[in-house]
């Protein structure tokens, strides 16, 4: 796993805690926020935004990385992302997916609970899931699976 | 129809051209713009970012529309929309279901040729479709709906 | 518009409220129903099928015509959609664009109340709202599109 | 994990192979098929339907199981997926998620390459990659998680 320096890992969840202010969320009423750090330094932050549909609905950090590749930011060191549950809560697989498109496997995600730094008496991380999108979509359907011959 | 001054029609005219050139588009090579503006002047660009699981494509007015909103912008007067077709392209359905969600139904839309303003020669308004959300989603679904009483 | 006889109206209708009885909604308890009819006269039925992600739902119009191009049906002469509120509601905008790659613009789209034929005593037509493709999704976006030459 | 009969390997390895002739696939070419096998013995197949606006695609895996439910059938008990790909080809992560609504994490998944049985004879179990949901989609996000108590 690439690490993150301890500043940046706070700079991280710090954002992905403002970001979550923003969610849009009339339905599920369920908060959540998440931050990307890019290569270069930047933070790019980003709430869930549902929709009437529901299936129109867009995650914190799908908001969060198309308005990073937007922008001409492709390349990303780390993610955090935080809810208002006081436990980690994981991306869902959506999520994984579009994450998987630009960023390494070994990228570290950091799964914030809402408590947190409150939380850190309970336990040796502070609540904190550490985890790689590595680990969070094995066996990964990627890019260059389309390019693979076809032999029907 | 609401009106935007000419100022404000060439300022989003101008910012989707610059979104497109952000676009991630490796499957489609078709690149699209868009541009919305805020009830307080900003303006708020996106792009579309493809997948490679297709499903998980997001187009650029879903990009522009959850970047503006994720942070704090959820009143829009106007929306533009480029791509690299020298006529004017629409938003597809989905897109279309999303602005729903926060912009009225009489909000301008303008749809613009990749070729704006040499386009302007051969039409009467610059080859730009002017059309509105209302006009693009008529009986629309919307929040409202969600709300409605039910019996089976 | 194409026209459909009372039996094939019938026939829809009677289907989408029957397809409704498999939605799965635990989050927005919204029940829709679908039904397409073929060019073969087969009617294919299809409910809204919720995730806990909101963005992975699929809608009951959705459910409905990829089970039916997944059985080699590819021709439509009409739907009907219907859901647990006595008003005629209309399908969501992805849907919209996931009807447009298979069906004509003038393909008749039946919006029916879910109190019809009770309702049918308070309005000329049983509140039924009786729209196309076409006017539903106007200005569409389509796959003749991804074809147009660019000129970036 | 759980574990599924000789027999029933077979049935869903050659429903999965049945289901990718019917995809829909004009803008990637690339086919997958899929088949689910029902607690109560059915198999239920899907192939991938793709759509002009990319983002409306859904996947072989997705078709498959909104038809079964649709149809009243909520319980799975194995999963075949092919492509055109000699070598197992993994679900997107949208799939993944949507199947986590429905199955057990120790469900098996079977990814068997477009070749088999002929990829048998280079390699111990013929070239199938066999998984399960819990391992395809770990620390996932599921309906369990919206339930969770509050604490922003
Ligand atoms: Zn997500
Ligand atoms: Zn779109
Ligand atoms: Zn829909
Ligand atoms: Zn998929």
């Amino acid at each position: 796993m690439s690490t993150l320096s301890v500043e940046d890992r706070n700079r991280l969840i710090a954002a992905a805690a403002e970001a979550k202010e923003f969610a849009y969320t009339p339905y599920s009423h369920f908060r959540v926020g998440a931050a990307f750090l890019s290569a270069d330094g930047k933070i790019i932050k980003g709430a869930n935004i549902e929709n009437a549909s529901y299936g129109g609905t867009i995650c914190a950090e799908r908001t969060a990385i198309v308005k990073a590749v937007s922008e001409g930011t492709k390349t990303f060191i780390g993610l955090a992302v935080t809810s208002d549950v006081p436990s980690a809560i994981s991306p869902c697989g959506i999520c994984r997916q579009v994450i998987r498109e630009f960023c390494a496997l070994d990228m570290p995600i950091l799964l914030v609970p809402s408590d947190y730094p409150q939380s850190q008496t309970d336990s040796t991380d502070g609540g904190i899931l550490d985890t790689t999108l590595g680990e969070l979509l094995p066996h990964s359907f990627g890019p260059e699976h389309l390019e693979l011959p076809r032999r029907p």
